[in-house]
């Protein structure tokens, strides 16, 4: 097992670094953003940075990068303050992938795919159709990454849409059911098949 | 598919909140980090949340919660620098979890788990033996999320090591054959079978 140190991370190739550091850290969640402009432009795109960041209130993160692509995300969080999160599940993962396909604010990604809009309760951005977990969120805060220039967006759950048959008697959503994608660096797509539930843990 | 709203959520069980909320944003990665307090106390502990924040420089983040468990880890942190991120592979899932058990700091967890020290490279927080990826990493900086008091540890990959047969040669890290585990909510953990890989996508 040889060591790769930082300063051979620093000489890469710039995709086989891209490559390599985004599968460091291990699988990563698989989900549609979707958003609307004021002026009606819709927009979905994958991120594989949404994260869990408490229960109590419900909060989620993820990380993007104004200055450059999905920049028609952030756009269009920081007018309208809604946006949606859409599990990515096994059937649409091809679709979903190419939501990174840098199109003009002007074309929907909705347009280019097969992903449908859903919109429901009168929500100002559109849920992903069809996706087992569907997340209207509320923009919170955001805060500036100044490392490397990205930005953590906070967010609040205010509606949250569950297929019935996922939902376990304790609230444990069940990810093998939905067939939810989980993601393997840039670009691989896994459904996993089978898992384990452990009990709450003590000292022993 | 009912609705669920901001304000069913904020009145449920407390238990039934944190699976819910901890399982809605789909799969989650599934790491060890490892630290060493000054006077040598060792720690190791279960987070979910270890997120890629960029590759140029190459950077990791995750969230902490230092008023609360695990208090251990961020007061390592904060005093060496230095922290070890660790795969969680499906040998040692359970172990792995074990570590969520709420121990105080005298108590190693390492001494409480089958789980193994590994010393290298003269790093100042030991890994964990037997992990298919193990990352060295220095400490950068921290963001307190206002929101809810939690903190995102960001870090930079300082060492990165690999078993062989894991990487590829565009720089993917293969997580299906190191049998690295995703976790659903609290408690589940997967170990995925499968992935496909799409190409780099253009507008169509």
């Amino acid at each position: 097992m040889p060591q790769i140190t930082r300063s051979d991370i620093d000489q890469m190739d710039k995709l086989y670094r891209i490559n390599l550091i985004n599968s460091c850290a291990g699988y990563k969640s698989a989900n549609l953003i979707s958003t609307q402009s004021v002026d009606g432009l819709t927009n979905v795109a994958v991120f594989s940075s949404v994260t869990h960041l408490g229960s109590n209130p419900p909060l989620l993160g993820f990380i993007t990068r104004p200055a450059v692509v999905p920049r028609n995300t952030y756009e269009n969080i920081k007018e309208t303050g809604k946006y949606t999160i859409n599990h990515i599940h096994h059937k649409i993962t091809k679709e979903a992938h190419h939501t990174s396909a840098k199109y003009p604010k002007e074309i929907s990604e909705f347009d280019k795919t097969n992903l449908e809009r859903e919109y429901k309760d009168n929500f100002a951005a559109p849920y992903v159709k069809g996706c087992p977990v569907q997340i209207g969120m509320q923009f919170v805060s955001e805060y500036l990454i100044r490392e490397n220039d990205t930005i953590l967006i906070v967010g609040q759950i205010e509606h949250l849409y569950i297929h019935d048959e996922l939902l376990e008697n304790d609230g444990f959503i069940n990810l093998i059911k939905a067939e939810t994608a989980t993601i393997n660096g840039l670009d691989g797509y896994a459904i996993p098949k089978k898992h384990n539930r452990y009990s709450y843990q003590r000292p022993k």
